[in-house]
């Protein structure tokens, strides 16, 4: 169908506007399709605009829009974008280049080290494909879910964290960046101030800003934050909130050490503050990577942790579905707010994401990346190791999709940054992870979204060019 | 595959947990079905978390989940929640009763007079369902779409919209709700006033109140907003925004004037402030509408306008896709939020949406819904002229799927929704819809929910029931 459409848009130009087109009938023949695909075609190219097609009359070429000229003058919106900004406690900024960096699709020719999802051929696509098909065919596919999400998934989500989590205390979220947000918001007021760490997820910074918090960092080491530094963060600040990532953090990939587990839950509970636990990387895991400690929130009775799954980083970037998890009276704030700005998730994504769980598929799925990650995170550090040991890893994680690395003292991180790009490899710098001054200049490489460990060493090999240029 | 996994979840009962279920090929014997039913039915219950499937070992019944015990002390959240609430210029309330009144299914055998959506018969399911499972089957339909959305389905959006507007104009949004949320987000800051008509739609008010706005009421006529009032309000406000639904408004009917539209792009132009135009049921025309107003975005060189359009009304409560349209740096304001909110929005959904509306299906729907909501209308409208003539119904709309009404003098319109429920018929009561005193007493009447005219003439009846209950 979309074949014979390009055809005809191509075709478009012979005709004047207005002009008639052939017939169907004459398409058909010409074409050799059936007048269902004709019939098709007429109607992708009117919906584009560029036909107009009248009832027994035939299609015609549209004519081009009037072209109103758009010589207005919309100057007045920086004096009206800016206005009230004195009764502001805290100036909200947005400013998205944190997270798209990390969604933008890199220049042709140049390797992806900079990618936050996996490589499309690591993606269960005929998975997905078949569940989403199912999903939409079913009755009442396209009615409305119930608000906080289908039972049957949000009993899933709930099992996947363990401890005492129910399914009635978890919500549906459209992503896990929509779960965060719905959380900073259902936490923290504008003006106030949130604890995150340091280094963290641009996103996540990107995220506070945007709802007037001010973030506030808290050291993390190799075994995740340091709890005598939460302490007196949740003192110094006020803050109510802390947002972390105690597995496979992003960008360390530290993991919360164990003795530290309860330490941090303790000292929230004390400051009458909750933990945002973004577990975003959890179906992420390497092949060798053993056990995994549980989620913070299988812990927490007392409702302190606000728990943020996803099925995203596992699946595809377009296969939005995430769960919140909470606890006492936080959960009709976080239900409230996600309702009020959003409704809810369509249902047709919530039953595709059922069957794609529910599918023999999908341990196999799971099987298969999780070797491929340890096959990728190690074709990486060993090229590392060999051809660019002024490059500190600190930390070889067992799960995510990325390391994270320090630069020799003196190292411009964005000079590196940009003679990378140079000679055709993607990074991520590691400024945007600094709520305030960095320690040291860093970047950031995954190694799920390039092809395979070929191009990883290829990468490293132009990395070393980068180097050799600039450091 | 669901009769299979039903019949197997009845049984598990006979056997402990921790037991053998009968293998693959016994099953396959027994119920007579093919090994890949047999196979999706235990990954359905494993996913349910009700069976434990060990490769080469069988399928067991699961161990009941350890009942860890939730007795935790979640009390403190109380204070939580409310701290720094001193420290705020308008305390944000997050109230969703006013959106989840029109979301709730009611209970069997109540005639849904309350809903905000087409009943399942007038909603285009095959249409949707072919064309969801062509967008997930096309290669790349699960990645990264680009931020803004698809550029055939911005193209489409803005051309809805028509005058000079463009596609690069448009950013896809998760549905109407969440572009209202991103719109009044990006346009104002918390402590800041937002002019809403009155009455509104209650799912503005709410949103307006959880982004810690200050909703300020301006009324509507039978010929929409009142010009003198707009600018009044402007003057004694200070606001920069003026949310309204130029087209069919809600609850009204009522539909802005030729006269007024002018008026309000100047008053507001004149206030530097910015008209959030909820085109919500441009779709939603009855056939003998005529000739429909086009959007006030189309008459708007200046970037006053930011348009909100969906496709939600006319589908499906899940088919969540809609577009905001604006021009000049409010766009970069909205895409910056929106991004870093929630990403984007699924490419199924859009690659879905733009199979929808490109189908022959699609205008044939159109005209169906066109008849068929023409013939409630008038069916509604007819019954409560005949019996129930102390209603007043200033306004007889010729779009939309609702009516608003008011009550006698003195008649409670809470008193009226509950006799009515018990009588088998929810109704919506108007005092949700007005951001302060309201004027009278009303109540709004859906004809779209129900399944045809004789729903419409038997829910009539019972009102009439309920009326000499309580007025």
């Amino acid at each position: 169908m979309s074949e014979l459409a390009e055809e005809l848009r191509r075709e478009l130009d012979r005709y004047s506007p207005g002009g008639k087109l052939p017939s169907s009938r004459a398409l058909v023949e010409r074409f050799r399709v059936s007048p269902v695909t004709v019939s098709r075609a007429l109607a992708q190219l009117s919906a584009e605009g560029l036909v107009i097609t009248r009832p027994g009359a035939g299609a015609f070429r549209a004519r081009p829009r009037a072209t109103e000229t758009a010589a207005g003058d919309t100057s007045w919106q920086e004096v009206a974008l800016s206005a009230d900004g004195a009764a502001e406690l805290v100036p909200r900024t947005v400013d998205a280049s944190g997270v798209t960096v990390s969604l933008a699709a890199p220049p042709p020719g140049v390797l992806e080290f900079n990618g936050g999802y996996l490589h499309p051929s690591l993606q269960p696509e005929r998975a997905m494909a078949a569940a989403l098909a199912r999903a939409g065919r079913r009755p009442g596919a396209w009615g409305r879910p119930p608000l906080e999400g289908l039972p049957e998934l949000r009993e899933w989500f709930a099992r996947g964290i363990g401890g005492a989590v129910t399914a009635a205390e978890v919500l549906i979220a459209a992503g896990g960046q929509a779960a965060l947000a719905t959380a900073l918001r259902a936490l923290a007021q504008p003006g106030a101030p949130v604890l995150v760490e340091s280094p963290t997820y641009p996103g996540m910074l990107a995220l506070a800003r945007a709802a007037g918090l001010r973030p506030a960092p808290v050291p993390v080491d190799a075994e995740g934050v340091r709890p005598d530094l939460l302490a007196d963060a949740f003192r110094a600040s006020g803050a109510r909130v802390f947002v972390c990532q105690p597995l496979f953090q992003n960008p360390t990939g530290a993991v919360l050490a164990p003795a530290r587990r309860a330490e941090v839950l303790r000292i929230a509970r004390e400051a009458g503050a909750f933990v945002v636990e973004d577990d975003f990387v959890r179906r992420l895991v390497h092949a060798d990577a053993g056990p995994l400690p549980r989620p913070l929130a299988a812990d927490d009775p007392d409702g302190v942790v606000v728990h943020v799954g996803s099925l995203t980083k596992a699946t595809s970037p377009s296969f939005r579905v995430s769960a919140l998890a909470a606890r006492g009276p936080v959960l009709e704030r976080l239900r409230a707010i996600q309702v009020v700005d959003s409704f809810f998730v369509p249902r047709p994504l919530q039953e595709a994401a059922l069957e794609l769980v529910g599918a023999p598929a999908w341990p196999r799925h799971l099987r298969t990346i999780a070797g491929e990650l340890q096959a990728r995170r190690t074709a990486m550090t060993s090229a590392l190791a060999l051809h660019l040991p002024e490059l500190a890893l600190p930390h070889v994680p067992s799960g995510g999709y990325h390391l994270w690395l320090r630069l020799p003292d003196g190292a411009d991180e964005s000079a590196l940054a940009a003679a990378a790009l140079r000679a055709g490899v993607a990074l991520t710098p590691g400024r945007p992870y600094f709520s305030a001054e960095p320690p040291a200049a860093h970047v950031r490489l995954s190694f799920a979204a390039v092809a395979g460990t070929g191009e990883i060493t290829e990468g490293v090999r132009r990395l070393r060019a980068a180097c050799d240029e600039v450091l």
